[in-house]
């Protein structure tokens, strides 16, 4: 019974019924990629990627993030690897995955190459991240806690639907390519915390790119390698009822609720630094600042003294002062060795306390500022707490100005609201 | 812990104890490999791997099955498959697998494009072939019953450490090399009987040589990406006790009790035609034929009255038939839709008959003729049973002569006994 396989591939090759909020919400996570991916693109394990790919040679089928050109499937897993570098790309908290940096690295390099225009870019891309976030959360938290990376996983999947809708894939060819690519979708959550981790948001997208390419030239697979006994589901210790997963499908777009980084830094944090933003605290006036978090983090972001940037970025205190003193938490280049050493955040810090308060969800922090004339102010903030679609859109477009030049942001993100074409949009991977 | 991953990062990266029958058996495996590989560049699957890689360009890095070149990740993926297409390559039964259409298409890939010996790319290979074993005993049964095909999955490991081997990698690049593919190896049994399942073996080789470029361009992995709790092992269903798959590590080849397969045709009708050619029947003096077999056997392979090429492959009677009738079981196009409607055959089919004998272990068929002059002659085989080097040496090399003509046999075993240059072996790739 291949009930979810087809009721998916039915969705992935047939007509949408979006809404403004829908359509803005995807330019929205294609601007974030965009901006993450171009910021991203002189890490080290970009440059590996880079390199390896570029050894290689090719046909000039797809832009990179950092410039040149190359295959569609090499494009892939560049775009996907870089986007991923900096941890900073949006996601959705129902399936632990992140929709963006697996589908736009598929989608932008088959939509490029076949010319096609933007608006044709960003249905598929939708297509294949509702697709990525239905798959997840069908595979569920015990194949995530088993160990395998959902990203990864689920988002091969989105990538192979988002790059076969671009190639105007049938409900057949669809479930080949959802068969397909059930042999080769893989990523361990094993290589979290070292490069494998964007490598696997790479895998997701080239292995997408991989499976289409083969279905578009006549490849025959068992297109019903996902459901039943031997099926991705069963082997990769994935739930097997698909009720909750295809549950309004075609009609609520789970995709809409995913969420964006604000922040350069582990995600553990970003609901203590919107509450201090709430807060719009001023290191002059701060006498002592207590924080509550749930238990989980203590152990994950909340080293006190932290003497490296990469440190910085898993430590309450030194963020939540790095906020009251001007620094721009939302810029990665803020997060540095020197700034740990900074007389004037070392004694901020000093002052701040963490507590851990089961009461608190994962996505909720909660601040209490006491000021030096003696007031007290407190906030609580839940990074659940859906955004209005301006805040969000201010929000979006601010961080994508400060990564990559407003001119820039402000650039594709016409292009993305007023059309073009798709190879225009790859041109700005570099900038 | 990870010390099957040490342990085999050791042996790997370590110097190699041979004797001349592990070097013949690995030449041998090496010509079977190219022969099966030409044989079936042809085939539907064979076109559309190399529409794709083709379509791509890139630097001409290594040879294709089929003619022209490729990049190296690229002529792995396609040779890997090329080679598996027929489903005529080595099995070794410990693990399950198929090592050289895993191991190979790595190995030569990178040997060529570093321009090494011969002698080199074969001891990558064996070394390749020994780990890819190991580490499937390690995954073992449960792992591939659950739905893991083993040639896919170990074979990327063995893939990984052939190509670090020519690359000259230490043991801590071997130990990176092995974490980095444990996040990438993938493939179904889901995708049996379909072209999937070749496919899956060019997974294995792709996938190891990327992860081994990838290390020697200094990409940073999790090395303990194998065992413990959220391992390659505990994530894809395979035991963790490391005994058995390290016993005698370095001293005795696993590899050597590889089997060739002499017959193109399902490997469960192997033993009936081997015993059938004890007994030398021929057809005119054959009454009747009892063949007994494993009771799994029955479902798989005796299919009575078929009626297509693909359908005679799966028959007992059929097979059994054709060799007494004189057709060579070990050329794929003697497996024809024609074949089925041969009168001599249908009639002489009509005498066989095929009995499920649970005494008989798998790798087992017995043998009963009765002549038209009343005496009975009985013969049974064992798949297991060791050949002598000479005798497989003699019929590899008869079984490649069938494929690709005796000159071209003869040549390449020339190049793998007495030297030369990887590039001119991989130039042996087409006619």
């Amino acid at each position: 019974m291949a009930d979810l396989t087809s009721k998916l591939a039915e969705f992935a090759a047939g007509p949408l019924t979006t809404t403004l909020q829908t359509r803005i919400v995807t330019s929205l996570s294609a601007l974030d990629w965009i901006a993450v991916g171009r910021a991203g693109a002189d890490e080290p394990v970009s440059h590996i990627i880079r390199d390896m790919v570029l050894s290689e040679g090719g046909a000039a089928q797809a832009h990179l993030f950092g410039g040149e050109e190359a295959p569609l499937r090499a494009a892939a897993l560049v775009n996907g690897t870089i986007s991923h570098a900096l941890d900073y790309d949006d996601t959705h908290f129902a399936h632990i995955g992140h929709p963006s940096v697996a589908i736009f690295p598929a989608a932008l390099a088959l939509a490029e190459f076949e010319d096609r225009p933007i608006v044709d870019l960003l249905e598929a891309a939708l297509v294949g991240m509702e697709l990525s976030i239905r798959i997840g959360l069908w595979l569920g938290r015990g194949h995530y806690q088993a160990g395998f990376h959902q990203t990864a996983t689920a988002g091969a999947f989105g990538a192979a639907v988002a790059a076969g809708r671009i190639l105007g894939f049938d409900v057949g060819q669809m479930r080949a390519v959802l068969g397909l690519v059930a042999t080769r979708a893989s990523g361990q959550k094993a290589q979290f915390g070292t490069m494998g981790k964007p490598y696997n948001a790479g895998l997701a997208a080239s292995n997408g790119v991989e499976a289409a390419v083969l279905i578009h030239k006549g490849f025959q697979p068992n297109a019903d390698a996902i459901e039943g006994e031997f099926g991705f589901g069963a082997t990769h210790l994935g739930a097997d009822d698909p009720t909750a997963a295809l549950k309004g499908l075609g009609e609520d777009w789970l995709f809409e609720s995913v969420s964006h980084k604000f922040h350069a830094c582990c995600h553990g944090l970003h609901a203590a630094l919107e509450a201090a933003r709430d807060l719009d605290i001023a290191e002059p006036e701060v006498a002592e600042i207590k924080m509550k978090t749930h238990p989980r983090w203590m152990s994950v972001c909340n080293q006190l003294v932290p003497t490296t940037g990469l440190g910085a970025k898993f430590s309450y205190r030194t963020v939540i002062a790095m906020q009251a003193l001007g620094y721009d938490t939302a810029l990665p280049d803020s997060y540095s060795d020197k700034i740990c050493q900074n007389s004037k955040l070392k004694s901020l810090r000093d002052r701040i306390t963490v507590e851990a308060d089961d009461s608190l969800s994962e996505t909720q922090a909660h601040l209490s500022l006491l000021r030096r004339d003696g007031a007290r102010r407190e906030a609580q903030h839940d990074l659940l707490t859906p955004m209005s679609l301006s805040d969000r859109e201010d929000r979006v477009r601010e961080k994508a100005s400060k990564l990559i030049g407003g001119d820039e942001a402000d650039a594709i993100w016409s292009m993305l609201r007023t059309g073009g074409r798709a190879a225009d949009l790859a041109d700005r991977l570099s900038g």
